[in-house]
């Protein structure tokens, strides 16, 4: 069965644990939870202060109260009298391309036009082209994401900035040029670009919010089970019904019933 | 708001329920599963026999033994001390593009050709040319698979397949002209195709195998947790790692733990 | 590995898949969908129209507009982006102790009550002295469910209710006698009844309410994803905070960051 | 609806979010991820190192191969063909009873006996009698595990191992007393202990390894994704089937299908 159960992870043997290698009371006293994510998402544990700066990213999505698909999701499952983990769950597999996707869809996007050397402006307007919209940039609520700023600024500070982040600056003030307001960068794009400057693969975009929202669903769901009444739905008064009116079900025209 | 609870699939007031229009308690009185099915699914009851070969198609999808990554999926995390309908969800949710998810491939095809007037040959040489796997056609284990050859019988005879079962069984001759070997209709590829000559909504294709299915995990979430051990697992002897080997934590270059 | 594979449920070889024994091309062609559920759950195929009274159970409990934890879950789930099947698992995970659960709940206390030759008082009593609360009796909405009224009629009609159906009532009796007012059986109550008769496994009385709520949940994820808005979540201008005020983050007293 | 949407975890306005009213820019600047999982379940920033000490216990759960069955259920799952974030929730909804369950047992135990001024043997004996498993004590493969030792010795360190972590201990030496053999704490039970002197709710013990496995499922999922092929499953030939043989379907007595 060897080749059947076969991972580059981690390996157990009788009171020995290695993630990639390494011991794992090593790993547990002398390292950061950001560099063990780095390391197991990655491969290597980090040179530098790369750890810190995942540790921030995850920071920076833990959360984003009732105004999210997947927490309102956690609180429902929450509601019905389930364990944590399926709350948490429900919350998990509702991270999808329309919330907490465009950090795959960004990073794909920086890692393909830096490699191919496009300017800001022609990626652009391929996209406008294709109909498509540009992931990582625009909000419904924040304007001025300080979720944004505040990675930025520290990547920065850490030297961990590099052509991929450049690329989603400047691609902000193209896309200002070309529509003629802004169009800022969320926290998508940021964490989208930054990941790009970490080296991480593209498909794994979503596993940071993954990883910093199951704290939050964790919070939400227990807040749930212990704060609020069991059984949250929608009021039957509250409902629009907009299919047909009661109509009595006609005889099967060849029921055996 | 009445925008933000909306739907047109039931009513719920004190004492009535309204399934597209119908009261809960005719349809329960006087109807198959798989009228409601495609009441739920299409919006309208059956006129025919549409109910009963919706029936026939969840009986020939509902289980397959442990030779399934959803199966195994229920059984390992049964084993864990979960309630039954953890179970089963973890099931629903491995029903993926390579484990359930032709059907919807085939009807996309299927509607696509009949609509366009295409023949099989031409539908065979443009996926060939793009390199596109053929979807519904050929099967690890079963080179005359008992489902396709029953469920299409029994359309036959209920009258219900049409110009699209007809495109499916012609592409079959067609891929065989082509490759020289037999390339034999899957259970997908039936379903997809039976699907099409019901007027199911090809994004629907997944949801009879999820129904079907959801019945088989429930008995396999059972029987993992009423008659095997707790706590399956790959036993650690069992285990391939690939990884580094054993390596010791260095320094963090600026740590400060 | 023979031990670590193993199930009674099915078994497959090549162009052939038995399931507990039956080809599954026989059980397509001559069973309905609610005998091969009994099969699956119970071991064996109905002696008579016990397929018939499952198909029942499934219909009267598919589905019940947006007043139901699971189905919001789903609405929410389905709205970021995410496959069918997806947003299907997030409402089975949904299905309770205060959700569903309680068919399970009745299961087991009328197979304990009949099985002991208990009267419906005793139960009653031993209950409200353990200050619990009777499982299938009472419901938000409905006041006489129109689901409970079919079913019991059904079964009665089938000569499908027996022993425990008949406790069950008397035992809505009892408590009205009790209480002074009615508690009428809701639907989780019929169907834990009718359950016992029909001999199956109180531990399985949730997997009749997962099998039928999927059809409903893949209606509802369809008419999500394809009649509604992506992105459904609570407003931020909608939602009430109750945390602490606005405060700035304290210096770490041991921060190296 | 304020009261339908209402939580005190955080508030959203535009550009500011405040997570239990900490501008998350400031969070994201000067805090370690572990503070922040701690604000977020326990409702205020750790006043000394406890940031550290969840870091550490998040780090020493991240990870176990696949001689776990939530791991091995994420990897089924992933190789169905289905985003990232789905294989991730597989996993987390399997962290059940017998798996990632004891932090909380372990936690229950340990408040309710320190409360009670309960010794070691006391407790030992107590649930000796009812039958009850030790939770906490006792692992398949390690019997000297490398991630108790090291958090018994860093939450020592950081001061911030008490009368929990004490009792924990010293229940460790009354089993082996009672029992004539060792019995060794297991990195759940050295959780369980910790999390209680954090003061932490122990019906959130399972939340630390949601939120470390996250990262180690992620990691297992993009690997079997990416390195494996698709369709993870038993192979029928592995499969040891313990059903009926083969029979046929008997016709139903009052059918009419």
């Amino acid at each position: 069965m060897s080749d059947f159960w076969k991972t580059g992870l981690s390996r157990v043997a009788p009171n020995e644990i290695l993630v990639r290698g390494y011991p794992i009371e090593q790993l547990t006293r002398q390292r950061l939870f950001g560099d063990v994510v780095y390391l197991l998402l990655k491969g290597e544990l980090p040179a530098g202060s790369e750890g810190r700066l995942i540790e921030a990213i995850l920071i920076a999505c833990c959360e984003h109260s009732l105004a999210s698909p997947s927490v309102d999701a956690v609180r429902f499952v929450a509601s019905a009298g389930v364990p944590l983990q399926t709350a948490v769950a429900a919350g998990v597999s509702a991270i999808g391309e329309v919330h907490g996707g465009a950090m795959e869809a960004c990073a794909e996007l920086f890692y393909a036009a830096v490699k191919a050397g496009q300017t800001p402006g022609e990626v652009f307007d391929r996209l406008a082209a294709q109909k498509r919209r540009l992931p990582g940039y625009g909000h419904p609520v924040h304007t001025d994401d300080p979720r944004t700023k505040v990675l930025l600024a520290l990547a920065s500070e850490l030297k961990l900035a590099g052509p991929h982040t450049m690329f989603a600056l400047r691609l902000e003030e193209a896309a200002q040029g070309k529509i003629g307001r802004r169009l800022p960068m969320n926290v998508d794009g940021a964490i989208g670009a930054l990941l790009c400057d970490l080296g991480i693969d593209a498909r794994l975009g979503k596993a940071f919010f993954i990883i910093a929202r199951s704290a939050g669903y964790a919070a939400h769901a227990h807040e749930q089970a212990t704060q609020e009444r069991p059984f949250k739905a929608a009021d039957h008064t509250e409902i629009t019904y907009t299919g047909p009116a009661r109509r009595d079900v006609p005889r099967a025209p060849e029921s055996k019933l």
